[in-house]
C-alpha cells in the first residue's frame, strides 16, 4: 500500500487530483473559461480522500461520540506520560504514514483520551458532547474560516451578531429595545477577563493606549480571594503587576464580603493607588458562590469604578427564570465575561465579553475599538464597497480568529431557549439531590452547607478517620484521602471529579455537573463509587 | 415532525436517550456496578441523533468539502449584510426547529460563507483544506477537551511536546541533541507576539510580574514599519503603549534597514528610555519580507535586546532545504512566532510560540512559567500521583484551551517532512511562475521587483491609464482600481484577492499562495480574470 505521503505528497484541498491537472507541454495555454478547467480533474484522489474521510468519521462516532456517552465504558484508560508515549507513535519523521496506519493513530489518540462526554466526568467547568454542539463545530471546520471582516466571514459574522445581541438581551441590557452595548467573542475566559481589564483600564485612562502606563499613579483593581486566577494572571501580562489585584476576603458561603471590599478600596486610596475596576464572580471556580452584585454595584458607583462581572461559570444560569435570581445586579455591570462552553455544555471553546456601554458611534467608536483598534489598512481597508462596520476584527486583539460562535448558534436554535432553559433547570436539581444524598450520608461532609450553583464541594471520610476530628494530625490525613481515591479512580477509569484545598482547608471534592442528561442514579453512583475507592484508606 | 426541542430538550451527551435512564419509582434504588446500569439506556435517541449527525455530515463533505475545491464553483455567493440577513433565519428563539430545518440551515450557512478551499481564494494569508488536517480538526472536536493538565489532557499533551520539540529542531535550536527550548499552542500570531513581548520584558524586569510597570523607565522596542500590526495592539494592552515601538524603515524590498534599526535604539537610548526587545519579521504581511536576521542580531547582542522572530507567515519555508536560508539567523533568536495555519496550511487556528532558552529546571522554572505562572491549587495541584512537569497550563495566559495540535500533527503524520517539503517548494515555485508572468504582461507592474515569498503584490493597469503615469490624477485613479476590480470579483464569485495601499502607494494587489494544488494554470487564471474584470477602467 504506497503512503499517504506517497500517493498524497502536497496539501492540497480535498478532491483535487494530486496529478497536475495541466500538462507541462499545455502550461502555456490561456484559459478563457473556467469550464474548460474540469477536464483536468480526475477523479481517482477524490474518491481516494472521501472514503479516507467517511473511515475516520464512522471511527469517531463509534469510539469516540457514542462509546464516550456510554456509561458502561471507562471514563479514561490510564497510562503514566512514559506508557502512553511507548503506546502511540507519536514521532513525526521524513516519510508520511499510510491510510490504514494513519486510521490506527486516530484510533489510539481516541483510547487514550479522557472521554470528556463521558456521564462520569464531572471533572472540569464543562464536559458532556452535544450532537448539535458537534455539527455546528464539524462545519465550522469544514469552512476553516477567519473571523475579521465580513467579506471573508459574512455569515459567521452577522451569526455572531445575533447570538451576542441576543445574549446582552438575557443581561437584561436591553430595555425598551435599546441595545446599548457590544461584545466580542474570546479564546477564553481568562482572556474575556483580561479584556475586561483593558477596557476598564482605558476607560480610566485612555492615553494609556499609547502612552502606556509609564508616569501614572499606581492602580488597583478588587476581586475576591476566590475569584479565578485570571484576574491576577492578566493584571500582570496588562502590565499592573499582580500586586495591583486587592484580593477581598469571601464570607463563609465563598462570596465576596462588600464591607471589606469598601474598606479594601478605602486602603488602597489611602495609600495613594488609583482604584479603576472591581471584578466580581458570579459562580466561582471551586466552590460555585455568586458575590452580592448589587452591593458591589453601589460601591462602584459610590466610587466611580468599572463594574466587572466574571460569569463565566455562573452565566448559563441567566437563562433560567427559577435561577437568574443568582445572578441579579448583573443588569447593572459595565461589562461580562460569559463562557457558554461551561454551564450551557457548548463544545469547548466559547467563551463571550460583553460591554454594557459598548456600541458607540461612526464619530466616536464604543470602547472595545476604542480601546484595541490599530486600522491596519491592509486588513480594514475604508474603501471596500460595502458597510465596514462589520469588518469587527479590529475589537480584538487577536487577529486571525476561529468562529466560535457556529457550534452554540447551532445548538441554541436546535433547542431553542426553552430547551437550554431545562438543561438549566436540570443541572441545577441534579445538583440539589446530590447535596442532599451527601448531606445525610455518613462519613461525607459539606464544605459550604448550601452550594448556589452545580459544584458541590465535600469531604469524604474514610471510616479510619470518622470520630477523630479533634486527634493530632487529623487534617494532614484527611488531607491526603481526596489524592488517594483520586488516584484510584484515574486507574479505574471508572469516573473523574477534581479536588483541591483551599486557603487552610484540606483536600475536598468538587462535583460539577454541566452534563443534563445525568439522572440521581449517577449522582448515587458518584457517591457510591468514592465510597468503594476510598474506604479502606 | 417533533421538533428537535420537543424530542430532545435537553443538551444531552449523544446516545442517551432523554427519557430518564431510571423511573420515579427507581430513583432510590443504590445500583452497586456499573453493568446494572446498561439496562436504563434506550436505543431509538441514540438512532435519531447518529441519523442526524451523519446527513450532516454528507451536507458538509458534498456542499462544504468537495464543492469548495472544484474550480468551476463560486469562491462565494455574494450578499449585502441586509440581504444575508433575509436569506438565513439567524434569530434564536424560545421553540427549536425540527431536523429538517436545521438542515436546511447549515446549507444556508456553507452556501453563504466564503469557500477558503477553494482554489482562487488567494485573499489572506490562509487558504486550501488539507483532509487530514480536517479529519484532525473533526477528532479534536469529537474528543472536546481542554489541554492545561495531563489528567485531563494525556495523549494532546504529549503530542504537543512532540510536535513543538520538532518544530524547535527545524528552527536550529537542538545542537549535539541538546534541546534548551521551550513553545507553547497560541490563540494566534498576534497572542504569540504579545508572549514574546511578556518574556521579553520578564527577562529585563522580573519585577514586572508582580510590581508592574510602575516606577520603572519608560522602555521601548522596536519593529519595522512594515510588521505585524500586532506588535503595536500588544504594546497597547500589555500597559506599554503603543508609542513604546519604534517603527524601523524598511528598505525598497521592505525589509527592516539594520542601520535605521541602530540609530533608532541610539536614539532611545538618548532619549531616557530603556530598549528591551527587537522584533524582526520573516515574512511581511504585504510584501513578504524578510528582514536581515544575522544584522539584527549582532545589534541584540550588542545591545543585549531580547531577539524576537515573527515568522507567523514566513516560519513555513524552514521545512524547504531550497529556502530555508530565507530565515537564516532564526537559530539565534530568543524567541520566535509561526503559524503552520499559514504557509503550510494546516487549518486555522495553529499558531506557536517558541523561546530558545525556556526549559528550566526544578529549581528555576523556564521563562514561560516564571513570566506566566500563578500556581492555583484547583488545577495545579502538586500532590499529584503523576509527574506534574507535564501539566503545562500554567506557562499560558488562557485557562481552558482548545487543542490545536492534533490537525497539524495528524497532517505531518499522513505527509511527512519530505511531503510538507514538497508542499513549501511546489507554493515557492507557483510564485515565482505568477511573478514572471506578471513582470512580462502588459498592464501589470510589480510592487517589489523579486518577492522573497508566496505573496506577490503588483498593480493591475488598465488600457486607459496605460502609459499616463506622469498626468495629473494618476495615482489617485490607479488607487481606485484595486477596490472597483476586487468589488467585481467579489460580486462575480470568481475569485478573491485582497488589496492595500502601503505607505504612499496606492492600492495594489496581493496575491498570496499556500496552497499547493494550484497549478500554472491557476496563476495563468488569475491574470486573465483580473484583465477581464478591470479592462474598461
Amino acid at each position: 500500500m504506497p503512503t499517504a505521503a506517497e500517493s498524497s505528497p502536497l496539501i492540497q484541498p480535498i478532491g483535487v487530483d494530486e496529478t497536475p491537472r495541466l500538462q507541462p507541454e499545455a502550461k502555456s495555454r490561456r484559459l478563457t473559461s473556467l469550464q474548460e478547467r474540469a477536464t483536468f480533474t480526475t477523479q481517482p484522489e477524490k474518491a481516494r480522500h472521501e472514503r479516507f474521510i467517511r473511515e475516520s468519521i464512522d471511527l469517531l462516532l463509534k469510539e469516540a461520540v457514542f462509546e464516550c456517552s456510554n456509561e458502561n465504558s471507562k471514563v479514561l484508560e490510564w497510562r503514566s506520560p512514559n506508557d502512553l508515549a511507548k503506546e502511540i507513535d507519536l514521532k513525526v519523521a521524513a516519510e508520511g504514514e499510510t491510510h490504514d496506519k494513519l486510521l490506527q493513530l486516530l484510533s489510539k489518540v481516541v483510547r487514550f483520551s479522557v472521554k470528556t462526554g463521558h456521564p462520569h466526568f464531572v471533572n472540569q467547568l464543562f464536559s458532556s458532547l452535544d450532537p448539535y454542539g458537534l455539527v455546528g463545530q464539524w462545519a465550522t471546520d469544514a469552512l476553516n474560516g477567519s473571523v475579521y471582516t465580513y467579506e471573508v466571514a459574512p455569515v459567521f459574522t452577522l451569526m455572531e451578531e445575533e447570538v451576542l445581541q441576543s445574549m446582552r438581551e438575557i443581561l437584561g441590557w436591553c430595555t425598551d429595545g435599546k441595545d446599548e452595548g457590544d461584545s466580542i467573542f474570546c479564546p477564553g475566559g481568562s482572556m474575556a477577563n483580561g479584556y475586561a481589564i483593558s477596557c476598564a483600564r482605558y476607560n480610566a485612562f485612555p492615553q494609556v493606549k499609547t502612552q502606556g502606563l509609564h508616569g501614572l499613579p499606581r492602580l488597583s483593581l478588587f476581586t475576591s480571594e476566590d475569584a479565578h486566577y485570571s484576574v491576577c494572571k492578566m493584571a500582570s501580562l496588562l502590565g499592573l503587576g499582580s500586586d495591583s489585584v486587592h484580593l477581598v476576603k469571601c464570607n463563609s458561603k465563598g462570596q465576596m464580603d462588600a464591607n471589606h471590599l469598601e474598606d479594601s478600596i478605602q486602603a488602597s486610596l489611602n495609600s495613594g493607588e488609583m482604584p479603576f475596576m472591581v471584578s466580581a464572580t458570579a459562580g466561582t471556580t471551586v466552590i460555585g458562590a455568586f458575590d452580592p452584585l448589587p452591593r458591589i454595584a453601589d460601591i462602584c458607583d459610590k466610587y466611580k469604578l468599572w463594574f466587572h462581572v466574571d460569569a463565566a461559570w455562573g452565566g448559563g444560569a441567566l437563562i433560567s427564570k427559577k435561577h437568574r435570581h443568582l445572578l441579579s445586579g448583573i443588569e447593572r455591570a459595565d461589562s461580562v465575561t460569559w463562557n457558554p462552553h461551561k454551564l450551557l455544555s457548548a463544545p469547548q471553546q466559547c467563551s463571550t465579553f460583553h460591554v454594557r456601554k459598548g456600541k458607540g458611534t461612526k464619530e466616536a467608536p464604543g470602547i472595545l475599538s476604542a480601546t484595541h483598534s490599530t486600522s491596519a489598512t491592509y486588513l480594514f481597508q475604508k474603501d471596500k464597497f460595502y458597510d465596514t462596520n462589520l469588518d469587527t476584527g479590529d475589537k480584538h486583539v487577536q487577529c486571525g480568529r476561529r468562529p466560535d460562535v457556529m457550534k452554540f448558534w447551532f445548538m441554541w436554535k436546535a433547542k431553542g431557549t426553552n430547551g437550554l432553559e431545562k438543561h438549566i433547570d436540570t443541572v441545577f436539581e441534579n445538583a440539589a439531590y446530590f447535596t442532599e444524598q451527601i448531606r445525610k450520608r455518613e462519613g461525607f461532609k459539606l464544605v459550604v452547607e448550601e452550594p448556589e450553583c452545580t459544584n458541590v464541594c465535600f469531604w469524604y471520610i474514610p471510616p479510619s478517620l470518622r470520630g477523630k476530628e479533634d486527634t493530632d494530625g487529623y487534617t494532614e490525613k484527611l488531607h491526603k484521602v481526596a489524592p488517594k481515591i483520586k488516584e484510584r479512580m484515574m486507574r479505574n477509569g471508572t469516573m473523574m471529579i477534581t479536588y483541591q484545598p483551599q486557603g487552610t482547608l484540606p483536600n475536598f471534592f468538587r462535583l460539577v455537573i454541566q452534563n443534563s442528561s445525568l439522572t440521581h442514579v449517577d449522582m448515587d453512583f458518584f457517591i457510591t463509587e468514592i465510597e468503594r475507592l476510598g474506604k479502606d484508606l
